[in-house]
């Protein structure tokens, strides 16, 4: 059904930019974008169905491209513990940390880790979230990192959402492991991987470059395995430290190096040339309560490409607002308005392989959007957490809420 | 109607603490709790309905203790600015800051105010808000004054929530006055306060402690008319320096002091003597990217009661959600989550000066709570941004949402 919405402003994010068009009309039909511009240059041609959006603006719809949102339980209580005054060392002892996260998700079944995620999902759908990305990774085995997968897969069929999964079973080593990390990256590379893959289960591949997690060789031996089976990768890079996993990850034109807190201006010059996205996670600064600034400067002025997403995960960021990203990116790192929400439309889409059909409103790509009840698009970056009204359209039909 | 909500843990936040009640029972009647307790001892009696609660956390309302949501205009414009790097004295040079919220807010129509907060007012509401503190301050003439605390009414009346009104007259110099600020005063005193009281718009009257606002004298002498007029008084005080606000809030028992990054030990002293509640404001502390703490020690050894609040407001903290003030309670200022709990129920009721009848749930008190589908209660302050699902019961009745 060929449908015009009008009487909106829109904030196109063509380039990365606002792009604004003012008093503009859009015209989607078949799930896509027919035609984007101002309303008085609209073309004379038959419509079905003509909405009015009453003086919005409208955006992409908003893409998360870093979540971990499928995990069994949650951190809660080591949270509240940590603020009790018990140190890491005794949660540690306790068999807290990431390792509580791998026990629960892999005693979970598949249908208890759907219904938690599926709730966390919708808590980011709430934001105007259409599309986002999420990791395997407390599974740390074949079996749990598939089920995993197949959650994040069913995710996407059953909620108006765009799922893409990311393959992260080096994301830590798994206890059976404990003292042989070349082995349990042997065993990804030669099990795990080429399983899940021929599955249909892995859009991209990612792993956890840093002193506590893989070196900088582990990861290029799962890079050079993804490269083999025609995946593209992802890194977790210099939150830390500084390994240079950034520049690894462009050398094998990584779809996106993330974190990135502790990189270099090499690392930007190299990212800048392979079009590697920047995606930075200030729900985990945040969180963490870390004070070394990811060198936005160097990124700015090398061209690399900025994204934002929430870094949904039980450890280091429980973020279930994308929108409260855009304020952090803002208010933490200086990012402009404008960077922010580029961060989550166009520059996500980048980070995600889907910068094509993705991330902006022009005519071919799919007629994601949400159209807002605000001022201006500044407005998106400046509120503080709660919901600001909306509706949102995914492949051209109003998701009702 | 007798009802019986059962199913249920209740974190009862009786004296502030969790107070947990396992497989709990809450009988309400009239609009207030009955009985509270172990379901276990639930007095024989007839009911009309009973309610499953499927085994959720009820919580008292939240109560957001300090908020400027009634303003016109907003100021993302000046927000994207300053991230372009335009300088503060560029902004005031441009008319910006406070005083183009005073010249919105005095623009425009009750109509367009009341709209205005009432979509603010509606996310607060969203995160399981039952009772909340409007300020004015910036209408700053006896006319726009007015018409800021009708507008609170009016929310309190059309809105499924308790409003406090609050006369903040005294929050900055308004240009008329410029360079005489006791006149300035003296009008509060001797005809806004005095109008606005006999109209029944005032329940506290506050103002601004600060270099930049009005000095501890003339807080004074508002405070001695607040007292002629049987007002109840709080104030903002060392937000930015310490005058020693907190202590002259003390000595006329008020309600609450709020900020207070810079107190001394001998302001605590004072408060907890005077029962005087500490409402700090974490919002305002992150928007603005402050580094002194408030000393948390400090009110803990003297056993000052602390609350939290969302400080609502378009200069320094737009935050539209009272959880998320609960996180930044515990990321940033290093409270418990059972502490920020206490801060937005108990200790928020007794800034309001409601303490009696609401912010916990025990016999007699008003029957506002909120039934969270969540593991803990310390999930509340865990989880970051979004929205978690909830019942809310205000008044004894289901909120619809
Ligand atoms: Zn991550
Ligand atoms: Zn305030």
């Amino acid at each position: 059904m060929r449908t015009l919405w009008q009487h909106c402003h829109v904030a196109s994010m063509t380039d990365g930019r606002y792009a604004v068009i003012e008093d503009a009309a859009i015209v989607t039909c078949a799930g896509l974008i027919e035609w984007v511009g101002p309303r008085e240059q609209l073309p004379a041609q038959a419509v079905e169905r003509s909405v009015d959006l009453e003086g919005a603006w409208v955006t992409p719809g908003l893409i998360d491209c870093h979540t971990h949102a499928v995990f069994g339980g949650n951190r809660s209580g080591e949270f509240e513990q940590r603020l009790q005054g018990v140190s890491y060392a005794e949660i540690a002892a306790q068999g807290g940390g990431i390792a509580s996260t791998v026990r629960a998700t892999r005693a979970a079944s598949e249908d208890d880790l759907f219904a938690s995620a599926r709730q966390r999902v919708l808590a980011l759908m709430r934001d105007g979230v259409t599309t986002l990305e999420i990791k395997s990774g407390y599974g740390l085995d074949l079996a749990s990192e598939r089920k995993m997968l197949r959650v994040a897969r069913r995710l996407g069929e059953e909620l108006a959402v765009t799922v893409r999964t990311t393959c992260l079973a080096a994301h830590a080593l798994p206890p059976e492991y404990a003292g042989r990390a070349d082995h349990y990256i042997s065993h990804i590379c030669e099990q795990m991987l080429p399983a899940l893959a021929a599955e249909g289960l892995v859009d991209a591949v990612d792993a956890f470059c840093e002193h506590l997690a893989f070196s900088p060789a582990q990861v290029e031996r799962v890079f050079i395995k993804a490269r083999e089976l025609g995946l593209p990768v992802k890194l977790h890079a210099e939150q830390l430290s500084s390994l240079h996993g950034s520049s690894l990850a462009a050398r094998y034109q990584a779809l996106s190096a993330d974190h990135l807190e502790f990189m270099t201006e090499e690392d930007a010059i190299a990212m800048a040339a392979a079009g590697t996205v920047a995606v930075l996670l200030p729900g985990a600064f945040y969180f963490l309560r870390e004070t070394q600034l990811p060198p936005m400067d160097a990124l700015r002025r090398h061209g690399v490409k900025i994204a934002l997403a929430s870094d949904l995960n039980p450890g280091t960021s429980p973020g279930l607002s994308l929108r409260l990203m855009l304020n952090m990116g803002c208010t933490l790192f200086r990012m402009t308005p404008e960077e922010a929400l580029a961060g989550v439309t166009l520059h996500a889409a980048t980070a995600l392989g889907l910068g094509h059909s993705h991330g902006s409103l022009e005519a071919g790509k799919v007629a994601d959007f949400v159209a807002w009840q605000i001022e201006r698009p500044a407005d998106l970056a400046y509120w503080l957490g709660g919901d600001l009204p909306k509706r949102v359209v995914r492949l051209g039909v109003e998701i009702p809420h």
